[in-house]
């Protein structure tokens, strides 16, 4: 898939089909995270592959926006050092996972900001590193709604030479 | 280009042709920062197109890290409102920007963290926004080397199951 058209169809996928994300599939999901740029190329990020079903199970009752993770067949916990700009670096590496497995056909959705704190606790993460998401992977059920966004018009968001000068 | 060797490919462009982006371009990479996902659908989000070439010499010399902004045909100012996630949103969005820009064969380089707050003036942005990166943007000088990356190895990034159990 192009790049541009993986950009404009992917939607957040929260319901999966019970059927495993290959080994293949996964390596190159992780390989786009691994391959991605980074400030001064520190790469400070941390990818957890979950595949046991209960530690799923248990990353769905702890993460408060995504009880969905525990019915995926595959889940990536990013985690990041506690660095200046790892958040930058880390979500641009979220950014071309997610964007890497829609192209395959598989589907995720950023889950974070509530209850990560546990699952430092629950997959042995050190102190020093930052839990930023959980992603659950899985084939899509059902149709899902390519390219059907809700999004601000391109003149709310952008502007020509200067702020406040609409790009139209 | 598809997604995953976009991603494989991509690398920091820091001299550009003399040869301006089409417009067909430059609307289909703010399309891209514009339709990715953000939490909560927020997109706190503003991408400032800069043309002007008075502009973009003194971008480039406000940029500590980015001197070579002053020689790009074209520039994106992305300002982001001071929200819980908004750096995490946009920094998907510049992903999404960068991978889009790449498979049209325009390359760019994240330019930030240093210098901003002048733009900030320079460009009339209000004080409830920050600016996150400075994105030029321009057809690549010379052959670039596509693809050859200095990065950790996959089982120094990549852990199974739990932190600490290396994904081989």
């Amino acid at each position: 898939m192009e790049v541009f058209e993986a950009v404009r169809t992917m939607l957040a996928v929260r319901r999966y089909q019970d059927r495993p994300v290959p080994e293949a599939v996964l390596r190159r999901i992780l390989e786009a995270g691994r391959l991605t740029g980074s400030a001064m190329n520190t790469q400070p990020w941390h990818f957890i592959v979950v595949g046991d079903r209960e530690t799923l199970r248990r990353l769905g009752a702890l993460a408060q926006t995504g009880p969905y993770i525990a019915q995926a067949p595959l889940a990536i916990v990013v985690a990041v050092d506690k660095s200046r700009f790892a958040v930058s670096d880390a979500s641009r590496a979220i950014q071309s996972m997610l964007l890497t497995a829609w192209a395959d056909g598989v589907g995720s959705n950023w889950v974070g900001f509530g209850g990560l704190e546990e699952v430092k606790a629950l997959l042995k993460i050190p102190a020093k590193v930052d839990v930023l998401a959980i992603l659950p992977f899985g084939y899509p059920v059902g149709v899902v709604g390519r390219g059907k966004k809700q999004r601000k018009p391109l003149a709310a968001v952008a502007h020509r030479e200067r702020y406040g000068q609409p790009f139209e």
